[in-house]
């Protein structure tokens, strides 16, 4: 796995980027941490992000692995570069039942053009962590 | 393409399961036309909703996509059954810009068990239609 | 959709490409009908192309649509560039049952960088036409 | 991970499924090792298995994750059940270089009806392992 720093600066770029996400702001995600090739999201269950059982909505989730994959490419980008979501699947393996859900983004592939990025979506019950969605997608450098 | 209606009641439960997807009225979208084998929802544009470059926040194309997509399978679900879903991919195709998004999904297959189901979302910018994104999932009747 | 024809010898270079898929020829699949934006592949279903049901091998399904998506993203691409699949998912729907598949790839989306293709397979029984697998994958272009 | 035995004599069944894979001993490919929720395959490069570039094409690659994905599910299932791939998706993430391929499928969520299986390709170049693509994919019990 090549996992080439190429800029040094990625924290304060990975930290401004999300704090322009206003979707995640507005469900009340969380960044947590993150590194280079890795990014974690933190996302509190409430009554308002759940589906007709009383989950964690589906959607929540994706959204959830989306922007912990487009982060952990991005720690990646150089400066200046944009990202953009080319793709994303996501496999659904338990409900998101409990008290938070934790989205982890991990790099499997950095590309010039393209970055491939593995997902995993938990949920936490008393303390106890499931994995409830696992995804893979491929994001994009814009120059 | 088998669309065998199971339930003559489809639209009253399709509009039940809606109204307690909370994630969905918390963002606003709205149902639109469904049929058996089809539906679309729609969501207007929002600052909230928005990404970092003031499109519409992928997460949210996603969760339109997928509900769309449970939903058009839900309507040729048997009286009493719940619906799982599965897996989705999206791909995204364009940046959803404009003043709002139009997610379609349409039954491939319905099966006992497993019904695939393929999604488009548009996103409409002074009333011209845009194809975003393009996905295919699959969804499970719980009985 | 735009479909822009980057190369008015398009013709030549699809199949002088397809010559060379030295795996495709080994399994007797054979180039059909292609247009801009479009390809099909026919397959004639052989014991050794089966899986442990008869049907034809879920594997041999996918590198038909592959190569069918591929060639089809291929047609719209500028002389002299290369192209290769970046992902596919597919969606089994039905056995591939019959004396022949047909695989079919037309493009959603065609990008400088990057072209998105929806794929189907049928299989043809006693000469009708049952779709058995639906996928959608990215393809590049490599200049 | 619940990767719960249900049948003891699962190499037997696995051996006997394989045996019957007519396209996999068409190309080849040879069962590795395998164990409750994980199976190898091996095939080696031959000029009738590549693409136009002379490296191993795409449809191989995806075929024997395919396999590798479903012998992996399989390996848990009850006595007597059948197995019936739904979907896979696949990264490509470098060429398929050298003398072989190895797929690799781990079983990341093993349930009653459907079971989720990461999938990893390697290609062998002068012994040394290259990850050549990540998939994901679902398989169904079919009793």
């Amino acid at each position: 796995m090549d996992l080439k720093l190429r800029n040094p600066d990625f924290e304060a770029v990975v930290r401004e980027n999300y704090s322009r996400q206003y979707f995640m702001l507005h469900i009340s995600a969380e960044l947590g941490k993150f590194a280079p090739g890795f990014c974690t999201l933190h996302l509190k269950s409430r009554p308002e992000l759940s589906q007709q059982n009383g989950f964690m909505h589906g959607g929540a989730v994706a959204a959830l692995a989306d922007v912990a994959s487009g982060l952990a490419a991005f720690t990646l980008f150089e400066a200046g570069a944009d990202i953009l979501t080319v793709e994303l699947k996501i496999n659904y393996l338990a409900p998101a039942a409990g008290e938070e859900i934790i989205a982890r983004g991990e790099v499997v592939k950095s590309g010039r053009t393209l970055t491939v990025v593995r997902s995993e979506v938990f949920a936490v019950a008393d303390g106890v962590k499931t994995l409830c969605a696992a995804g893979m997608g491929s994001l994009m450098t814009r120059r």
